[in-house]
């Protein structure tokens, strides 16, 4: 398989990009080749450090870079040489499997759409978000690809969150839960309403408005919301658990007696802190594009983009997509089989 | 000083309430009066449960209860004598100083803005929530009172927000903070980016967009965002830190050596839980409405309801009100002297 990494993007740049792809070829033989996207120059110093000279790497220059300032379509469209075109376009020209970015995500959302567009019967991308609970995990969807969404666009989430968490998670009939103020019917906004009508007619297994509350506890199998939401709701999970952490540790280290406790319970809070690390997911798929766009954390550390490298074959691997076109397709034939008989 | 607290809602009803009604009269002695309002059978039935014949309680009857299925204004106005709407009435009428409620949130928003009317100059009420971080605390308003929001409504927030931090945090200058997707200006959807010009334009020291991650590291002291996005922010970290307690818990007890050590870090795992404890902060200020309403959660202990009566005793001596309505009018003054000069 062949990925394409936009090697430019992130908080940190080449260096942890750069690190992150040393490490995934050493782990991982099915990777034959990994396009390094960006600025050769600054790529091939990266890994004269590492001493790596792996045969499958293949650098692709690009001499633009989409800043975290650039406004997402407009970046597209002006910087035609930006890292995170050029490696989509490796994608768009059957080059690449999969292309994988720690940049701008409205940018690698962009991009993605415009050159390889949606699949049939999706209006717009979205990217499901992989997160723990205590025995499991569930789909989060949108993770923040559409921050102006509309109710038909949370209806194909729950359909591509539903394909995902079936093909890829092994759910046989995911709990599909929308994110609302309170969990009765009446409750939400306008928009949610709307969602929760058209969710409650479909043929999934919808069980109803969920809250923040009932993420973690009593958890459903896929989590719907728009890509506004979804971004808060990752971005305050990491935020808490870095917190608590953080907190305990001062605490943990407040007296002597404390610090024997924190020694002898060391394996207890190092599984937890690993179920709660980001890096450990590394990136999460844009569902939706016509092609497999991961995206990854913008302060993406080696280890989170080596998983994100992961996560991107595993995505080569399991192809999703048709099975998103079908479910689409059915729910379209019978919603138009409906119709008339509405009228 | 005088409250009135909804004795029949949240998700414990009567038995809670009035069990947090008792340990706040015991604990409280400058609360002179406290009405019970509901059913007078069941509340007169919990209180023998407790022994109390404290003086300062008067029970207020009311024959309905607004549920949690219920839609927010059509309650407030279809059932009259529901215990919500006669609390808010005591207030209104003067009998008392404050309400408090766990009932349906919707339902308290729209008696306190319908019965009591919003302040000169706010259009909507905004729920301001109290967050730990962990050193200190942070403001997020609207955690949830006001699900379709307007840009203008949370400039408002940002407004009352920063006198809350100031009159009642201790914060000279409070650091205001919009939550939104990414840091930079032109990040967000159409409401951020202009609420963002309107906080830019305005006196209030406005740091720019937060993301969800800088909640807790590095955080500002007021935290603006619509009453939706509010609401997840809050559930999404009560659960996540709840999960992160239970998951601890279960692997602190998986050997005897994790065991030992537990027990020797007990007190550290109690602070932070004490921390992240709703509870301890029992209910948040509805600010913007022409009297004072504190909104608790909905599934209530008898100590965060202790708690919440003890949070209406605070703002009824604070008293915001009057700060919030000197800063927005000096606002409105400042912007209308500007217009003319735009033109």
């Amino acid at each position: 398989m062949r990925i394409a990494l936009d090697a430019m993007g992130g908080d940190f740049g080449p260096p942890n990009l750069v690190a992150g792809a040393v490490m995934a070829l050493r782990e991982y033989s099915h990777i034959n080749k990994l396009y390094l996207v960006g600025d050769s120059e600054k790529i091939e110093a990266e890994l004269k450090k590492h001493g790596c000279t792996d045969s499958r790497i293949e650098i692709f220059h690009s001499t633009q870079v989409v800043d975290m300032s650039d406004r997402a379509v407009e970046a597209v469209r002006r910087k035609k040489d930006s890292s995170i075109s050029r490696a989509v376009d490796l994608v768009k020209r059957d080059k690449a499997d999969a292309v994988v970015s720690a940049g701008h995500t409205g940018a690698a959302v962009a991009a993605s759409a415009i050159k390889l567009r949606t699949l049939p019967g999706i209006d717009r991308p979205g990217i499901a978000a992989v997160l723990p609970t205590e025995t499991n995990v569930f789909v989060l969807i949108d993770a923040g690809a559409n921050i102006d969404a509309r109710p038909e666009h949370l209806l194909q989430y729950a359909f591509m969150g539903t394909v995902y968490s079936r093909h890829v998670l092994g759910y046989k009939s995911p709990t599909v839960g929308l994110v609302s103020l309170g969990e009765e019917d009446v409750k939400g906004n306008e928009m949610t309403k709307e969602v929760f009508k058209m969710l409650k007619a479909s043929s999934l297994n919808f069980v109803g408005n969920i809250e923040g509350r009932h993420l973690f506890e009593d958890p459903v199998e896929v989590v719907v919301c728009d890509g506004f939401v979804g971004n808060v709701i990752l971005k305050t999970c990491e935020s808490i658990s870095v917190a608590i952490f953080t907190w305990l540790k001062h605490e943990l280290t407040r007296t002597p007696m404390r610090k024997v406790g924190a020694l002898f319970a060391r394996d207890a809070f190092n599984t937890i802190k690993e179920k709660t690390n980001y890096e450990e997911y590394g990136g999460s798929p844009l569902l939706g594009v016509d092609g497999i766009c991961i995206i990854a954390h913008g302060a993406s550390t080696p280890l989170a983009v080596k998983n994100a490298l992961r996560v991107a074959a595993e995505s080569i691997e399991q192809q999703v997509n048709p099975h998103i076109v079908e479910e689409i397709r059915r729910y379209n034939e019978a919603t138009a089989q409906l119709e008339p008989a509405l009228h």
